[in-house]
């Protein structure tokens, strides 16, 4: 087994990459008669086992498919027997494995639908995570879990301008699928639903892309770069800080887990293509084409606020200057880890472009940091003018489980204990 | 500029490659500080002109986004300059190039939205195509075009077993634009619609998705490889037969042009998925993971259906015994070119897994090659066993429009001489 570094691998407890095994490996023969020789290129792949899940401080990869699951069962040991058979699942997706050994059996459904066969596995990632109704759901303690709920861990709440749709947004548990072939994530999704079958089926699933091949940031699709402050993958000071739970951080067995937020923005595509290149910029708060801000600063300078008290180059209302005052120590202590991807679907009901940002980001303390961030952004008072165009309408708050160490362990192992 | 060969690319009047100019490939400031030095890799480009539109004989991209316009002006004159404006922005987008140098004027809606700037081109194409709408509408003539109708352009019929929803369906114009990268399908379909504004609008958008690094030939969401047997993309012969229109088609100014096939298959995955493995492959016809047909021959080999009168070893009314039934001369004379794609969305209203088949054709002669097959696939005395497993919801008959030969020309030109 070949190993090498990788951009951002070296944050604390980051799995390393891998060269996996894939089926259909072989000489293949194309439409036509041509041939393409065996192939040599590596299947890059990523370890599942680490003190962290993967998917957090992994490099994004192109495409994510985050999916949302009810779980039917009242029977807390099927809920753990899924946990068991989905870690399986899981270590043997990521190492590029089929599922079952070919030939399966013929008499029975396959166990692995196969439609992965020949790809790479795209450096995939498989990241679990639960959410509030896990634990206390209508003031029912469904497992026997209650005490266990993390302090922190709450139910999504509708904040000024949301219109979350009930069937996009929360759930008791939450799987994020991500790599370099959408196809991979599908794969991923799909076997894991239907290994659930009668234990949890899913409530909900968002699919996310970035462009392929970019230099610098990426672009969400109002044109501008998105990302830009974002802290590096490989800042482990950082992430411990303000993105890894500790044990004293409100549930114990949650130590090395992370609180994940999900929003689906629908961006007003039609609307937002009319306003003017300036009043683009104004509303978001830096430059399009480079993201420099509109002080007159380089692109990764911060832009500096308190030399622009009035507004007058960047506006008190524009998205970046509320996202990030630049408030010197309680703006550093509020920052999360943003980890999104644009969705761009077929046209909605009304035959708008349905299209916008999966957001998703990490932090240690939900309360603290995204909340503290997102009621800024939505204080009615003088709310980010982005909101004009843009429509919240699902995601929820959830709990990322711990990395799973070693085989014979299993995600949240440490709820049930 | 540099040329190279390129598989499929020496068939009859397919575009070469060529290598465009892009923005924004510069030297870029990574978040966290670390730099990616300037690219050198060549943002490989296909040229726009040609005798035949691109994304026909094209090796399939990874990415489609297939989008189909109501025209609604009744100006004529509007339609025409639309079809000049789109001939030039085609051209840009293809070869790489923004829409609008920057800067752009400030006190304007930006000309180009700017979301792929920094990204590769990704092989773009676009290919535009015109429905039997645009001709005769409820019997009206609403262009004066109504004498320039190809013969064989018909609305798509119901076939046996349809569910076609009239918002996923037909369309005066389609646009097929595929990259390997899936934003910069976006940003064309996004920019064409906008240009059009007042003149045409989105009536219905259909993404699709191959997996990205495979060996072979790719597979569909059954887990099944799909064009086994399509025709090799440099059989000039069969494109000159089975592909392009000539003059004496039905449509001399179509010339150079094609029909094309869309049909939205959504897939029954969870249903399919509680198949044993030995009914998925007597409901296709063909082994798995290899294939092979199920009588003993290797993949590529054609099964033998004539030693097999009885379907002992492929059902007669298995998916590749009724698309093809190797019955000679007149087998080879419906053989079509397929282009299709998956499509991998969210859940449907009811919860089920929303993905399927973005089925994809190019052909003759409708009427003699698809019409034919699919008549076979869904005669109601024994039609496809496949067809218990999918809905087609959706998709169109469309005319691509001939090939522009030069700048000056424009798409659809004969249409309006």
């Amino acid at each position: 087994m070949n190993r090498r570094a990788f951009l951002g691998m070296t944050a604390a407890g980051a799995a390393g990459v891998v060269l996996g095994d894939l089926l259909g490996k072989t000489k293949q023969i194309l439409p036509g008669g041509s041939q393409v020789a065996t192939a040599d290129v590596a299947n890059e792949t990523i370890s599942f086992y680490g003190a962290h899940q993967t998917g957090v401080v992994t490099p994004a990869q192109n495409f994510a498919n985050i999916a949302a699951f009810d779980v039917t069962t009242s029977d807390v040991k099927e809920l753990q027997e899924l946990m068991k058979q989905w870690t399986e699942m899981a270590a043997t997706l990521m190492a590029g494995k089929p599922l079952a050994a070919e030939p399966q059996d013929a008499k029975f459904p396959p166990t692995d639908t196969g439609e992965q066969i020949g790809l790479d596995t795209g450096k995939l990632t498989i990241t679990f995570a639960v959410g509030a109704t896990l634990f206390d759901k209508e003031g029912v303690d469904r497992f026997g879990l209650r005490a266990k709920k993390p302090a922190g861990l709450t139910e999504m709440p509708i904040f000024h301008k949301d219109t979350l749709q009930e069937q996009l947004t929360h759930g008791d548990i939450v799987i994020q699928a991500c790599s370099d072939d959408p196809m991979i994530c599908f794969h991923a999704i799909r076997n894991l639903a239907k290994a659930a079958r009668g234990v949890a089926h899913l409530r909900w699933q968002q699919t996310g892309q970035l462009g392929v091949k970019s230099q610098g940031t990426k672009r969400n699709l109002f044109g501008f770069k998105d990302g830009t402050n974002n802290p590096a993958l490989n800042d482990e000071n950082f992430m411990k800080n303000n993105v890894w739970l500790e044990s004293g951080d409100g549930a114990a067995w949650l130590a090395g887990g992370t609180y994940m937020v999900v929003r689906r923005i629908h961006m007003r595509i039609e609307t937002w293509d009319q306003q003017t290149y300036s009043d683009q910029e104004t509303i978001i708060g830096r430059q399009k084409v480079s993201g420099a801000p509109l002080d007159g600063h380089a692109e990764m300078d911060q832009p500096k606020f308190s030399e622009d008290d009035q507004g007058k180059m960047t506006a008190l209302d524009s998205h970046i200057r509320l996202s990030n005052p630049r408030a010197g120590e309680s703006s550093e202590r509020e920052r999360i880890l943003r980890r999104g991807y644009n969705f761009m679907e077929n046209l909605d009901d009304v035959g708008r472009i349905n299209a916008g940002l999966l957001f998703v980001c990490f932090n240690r303390n939900i309360q603290t940091q995204f909340e503290s961030i997102q009621k800024r952004l939505t204080n009615p008072k003088l709310p980010d003018q982005m909101l004009a165009y843009t429509d919240t309408t699902g995601g929820g708050y959830f709990a990322v489980l711990p990395g799973v160490t070693a085989k014979g362990s299993y995600l949240g192992q440490g709820l049930f204990a």
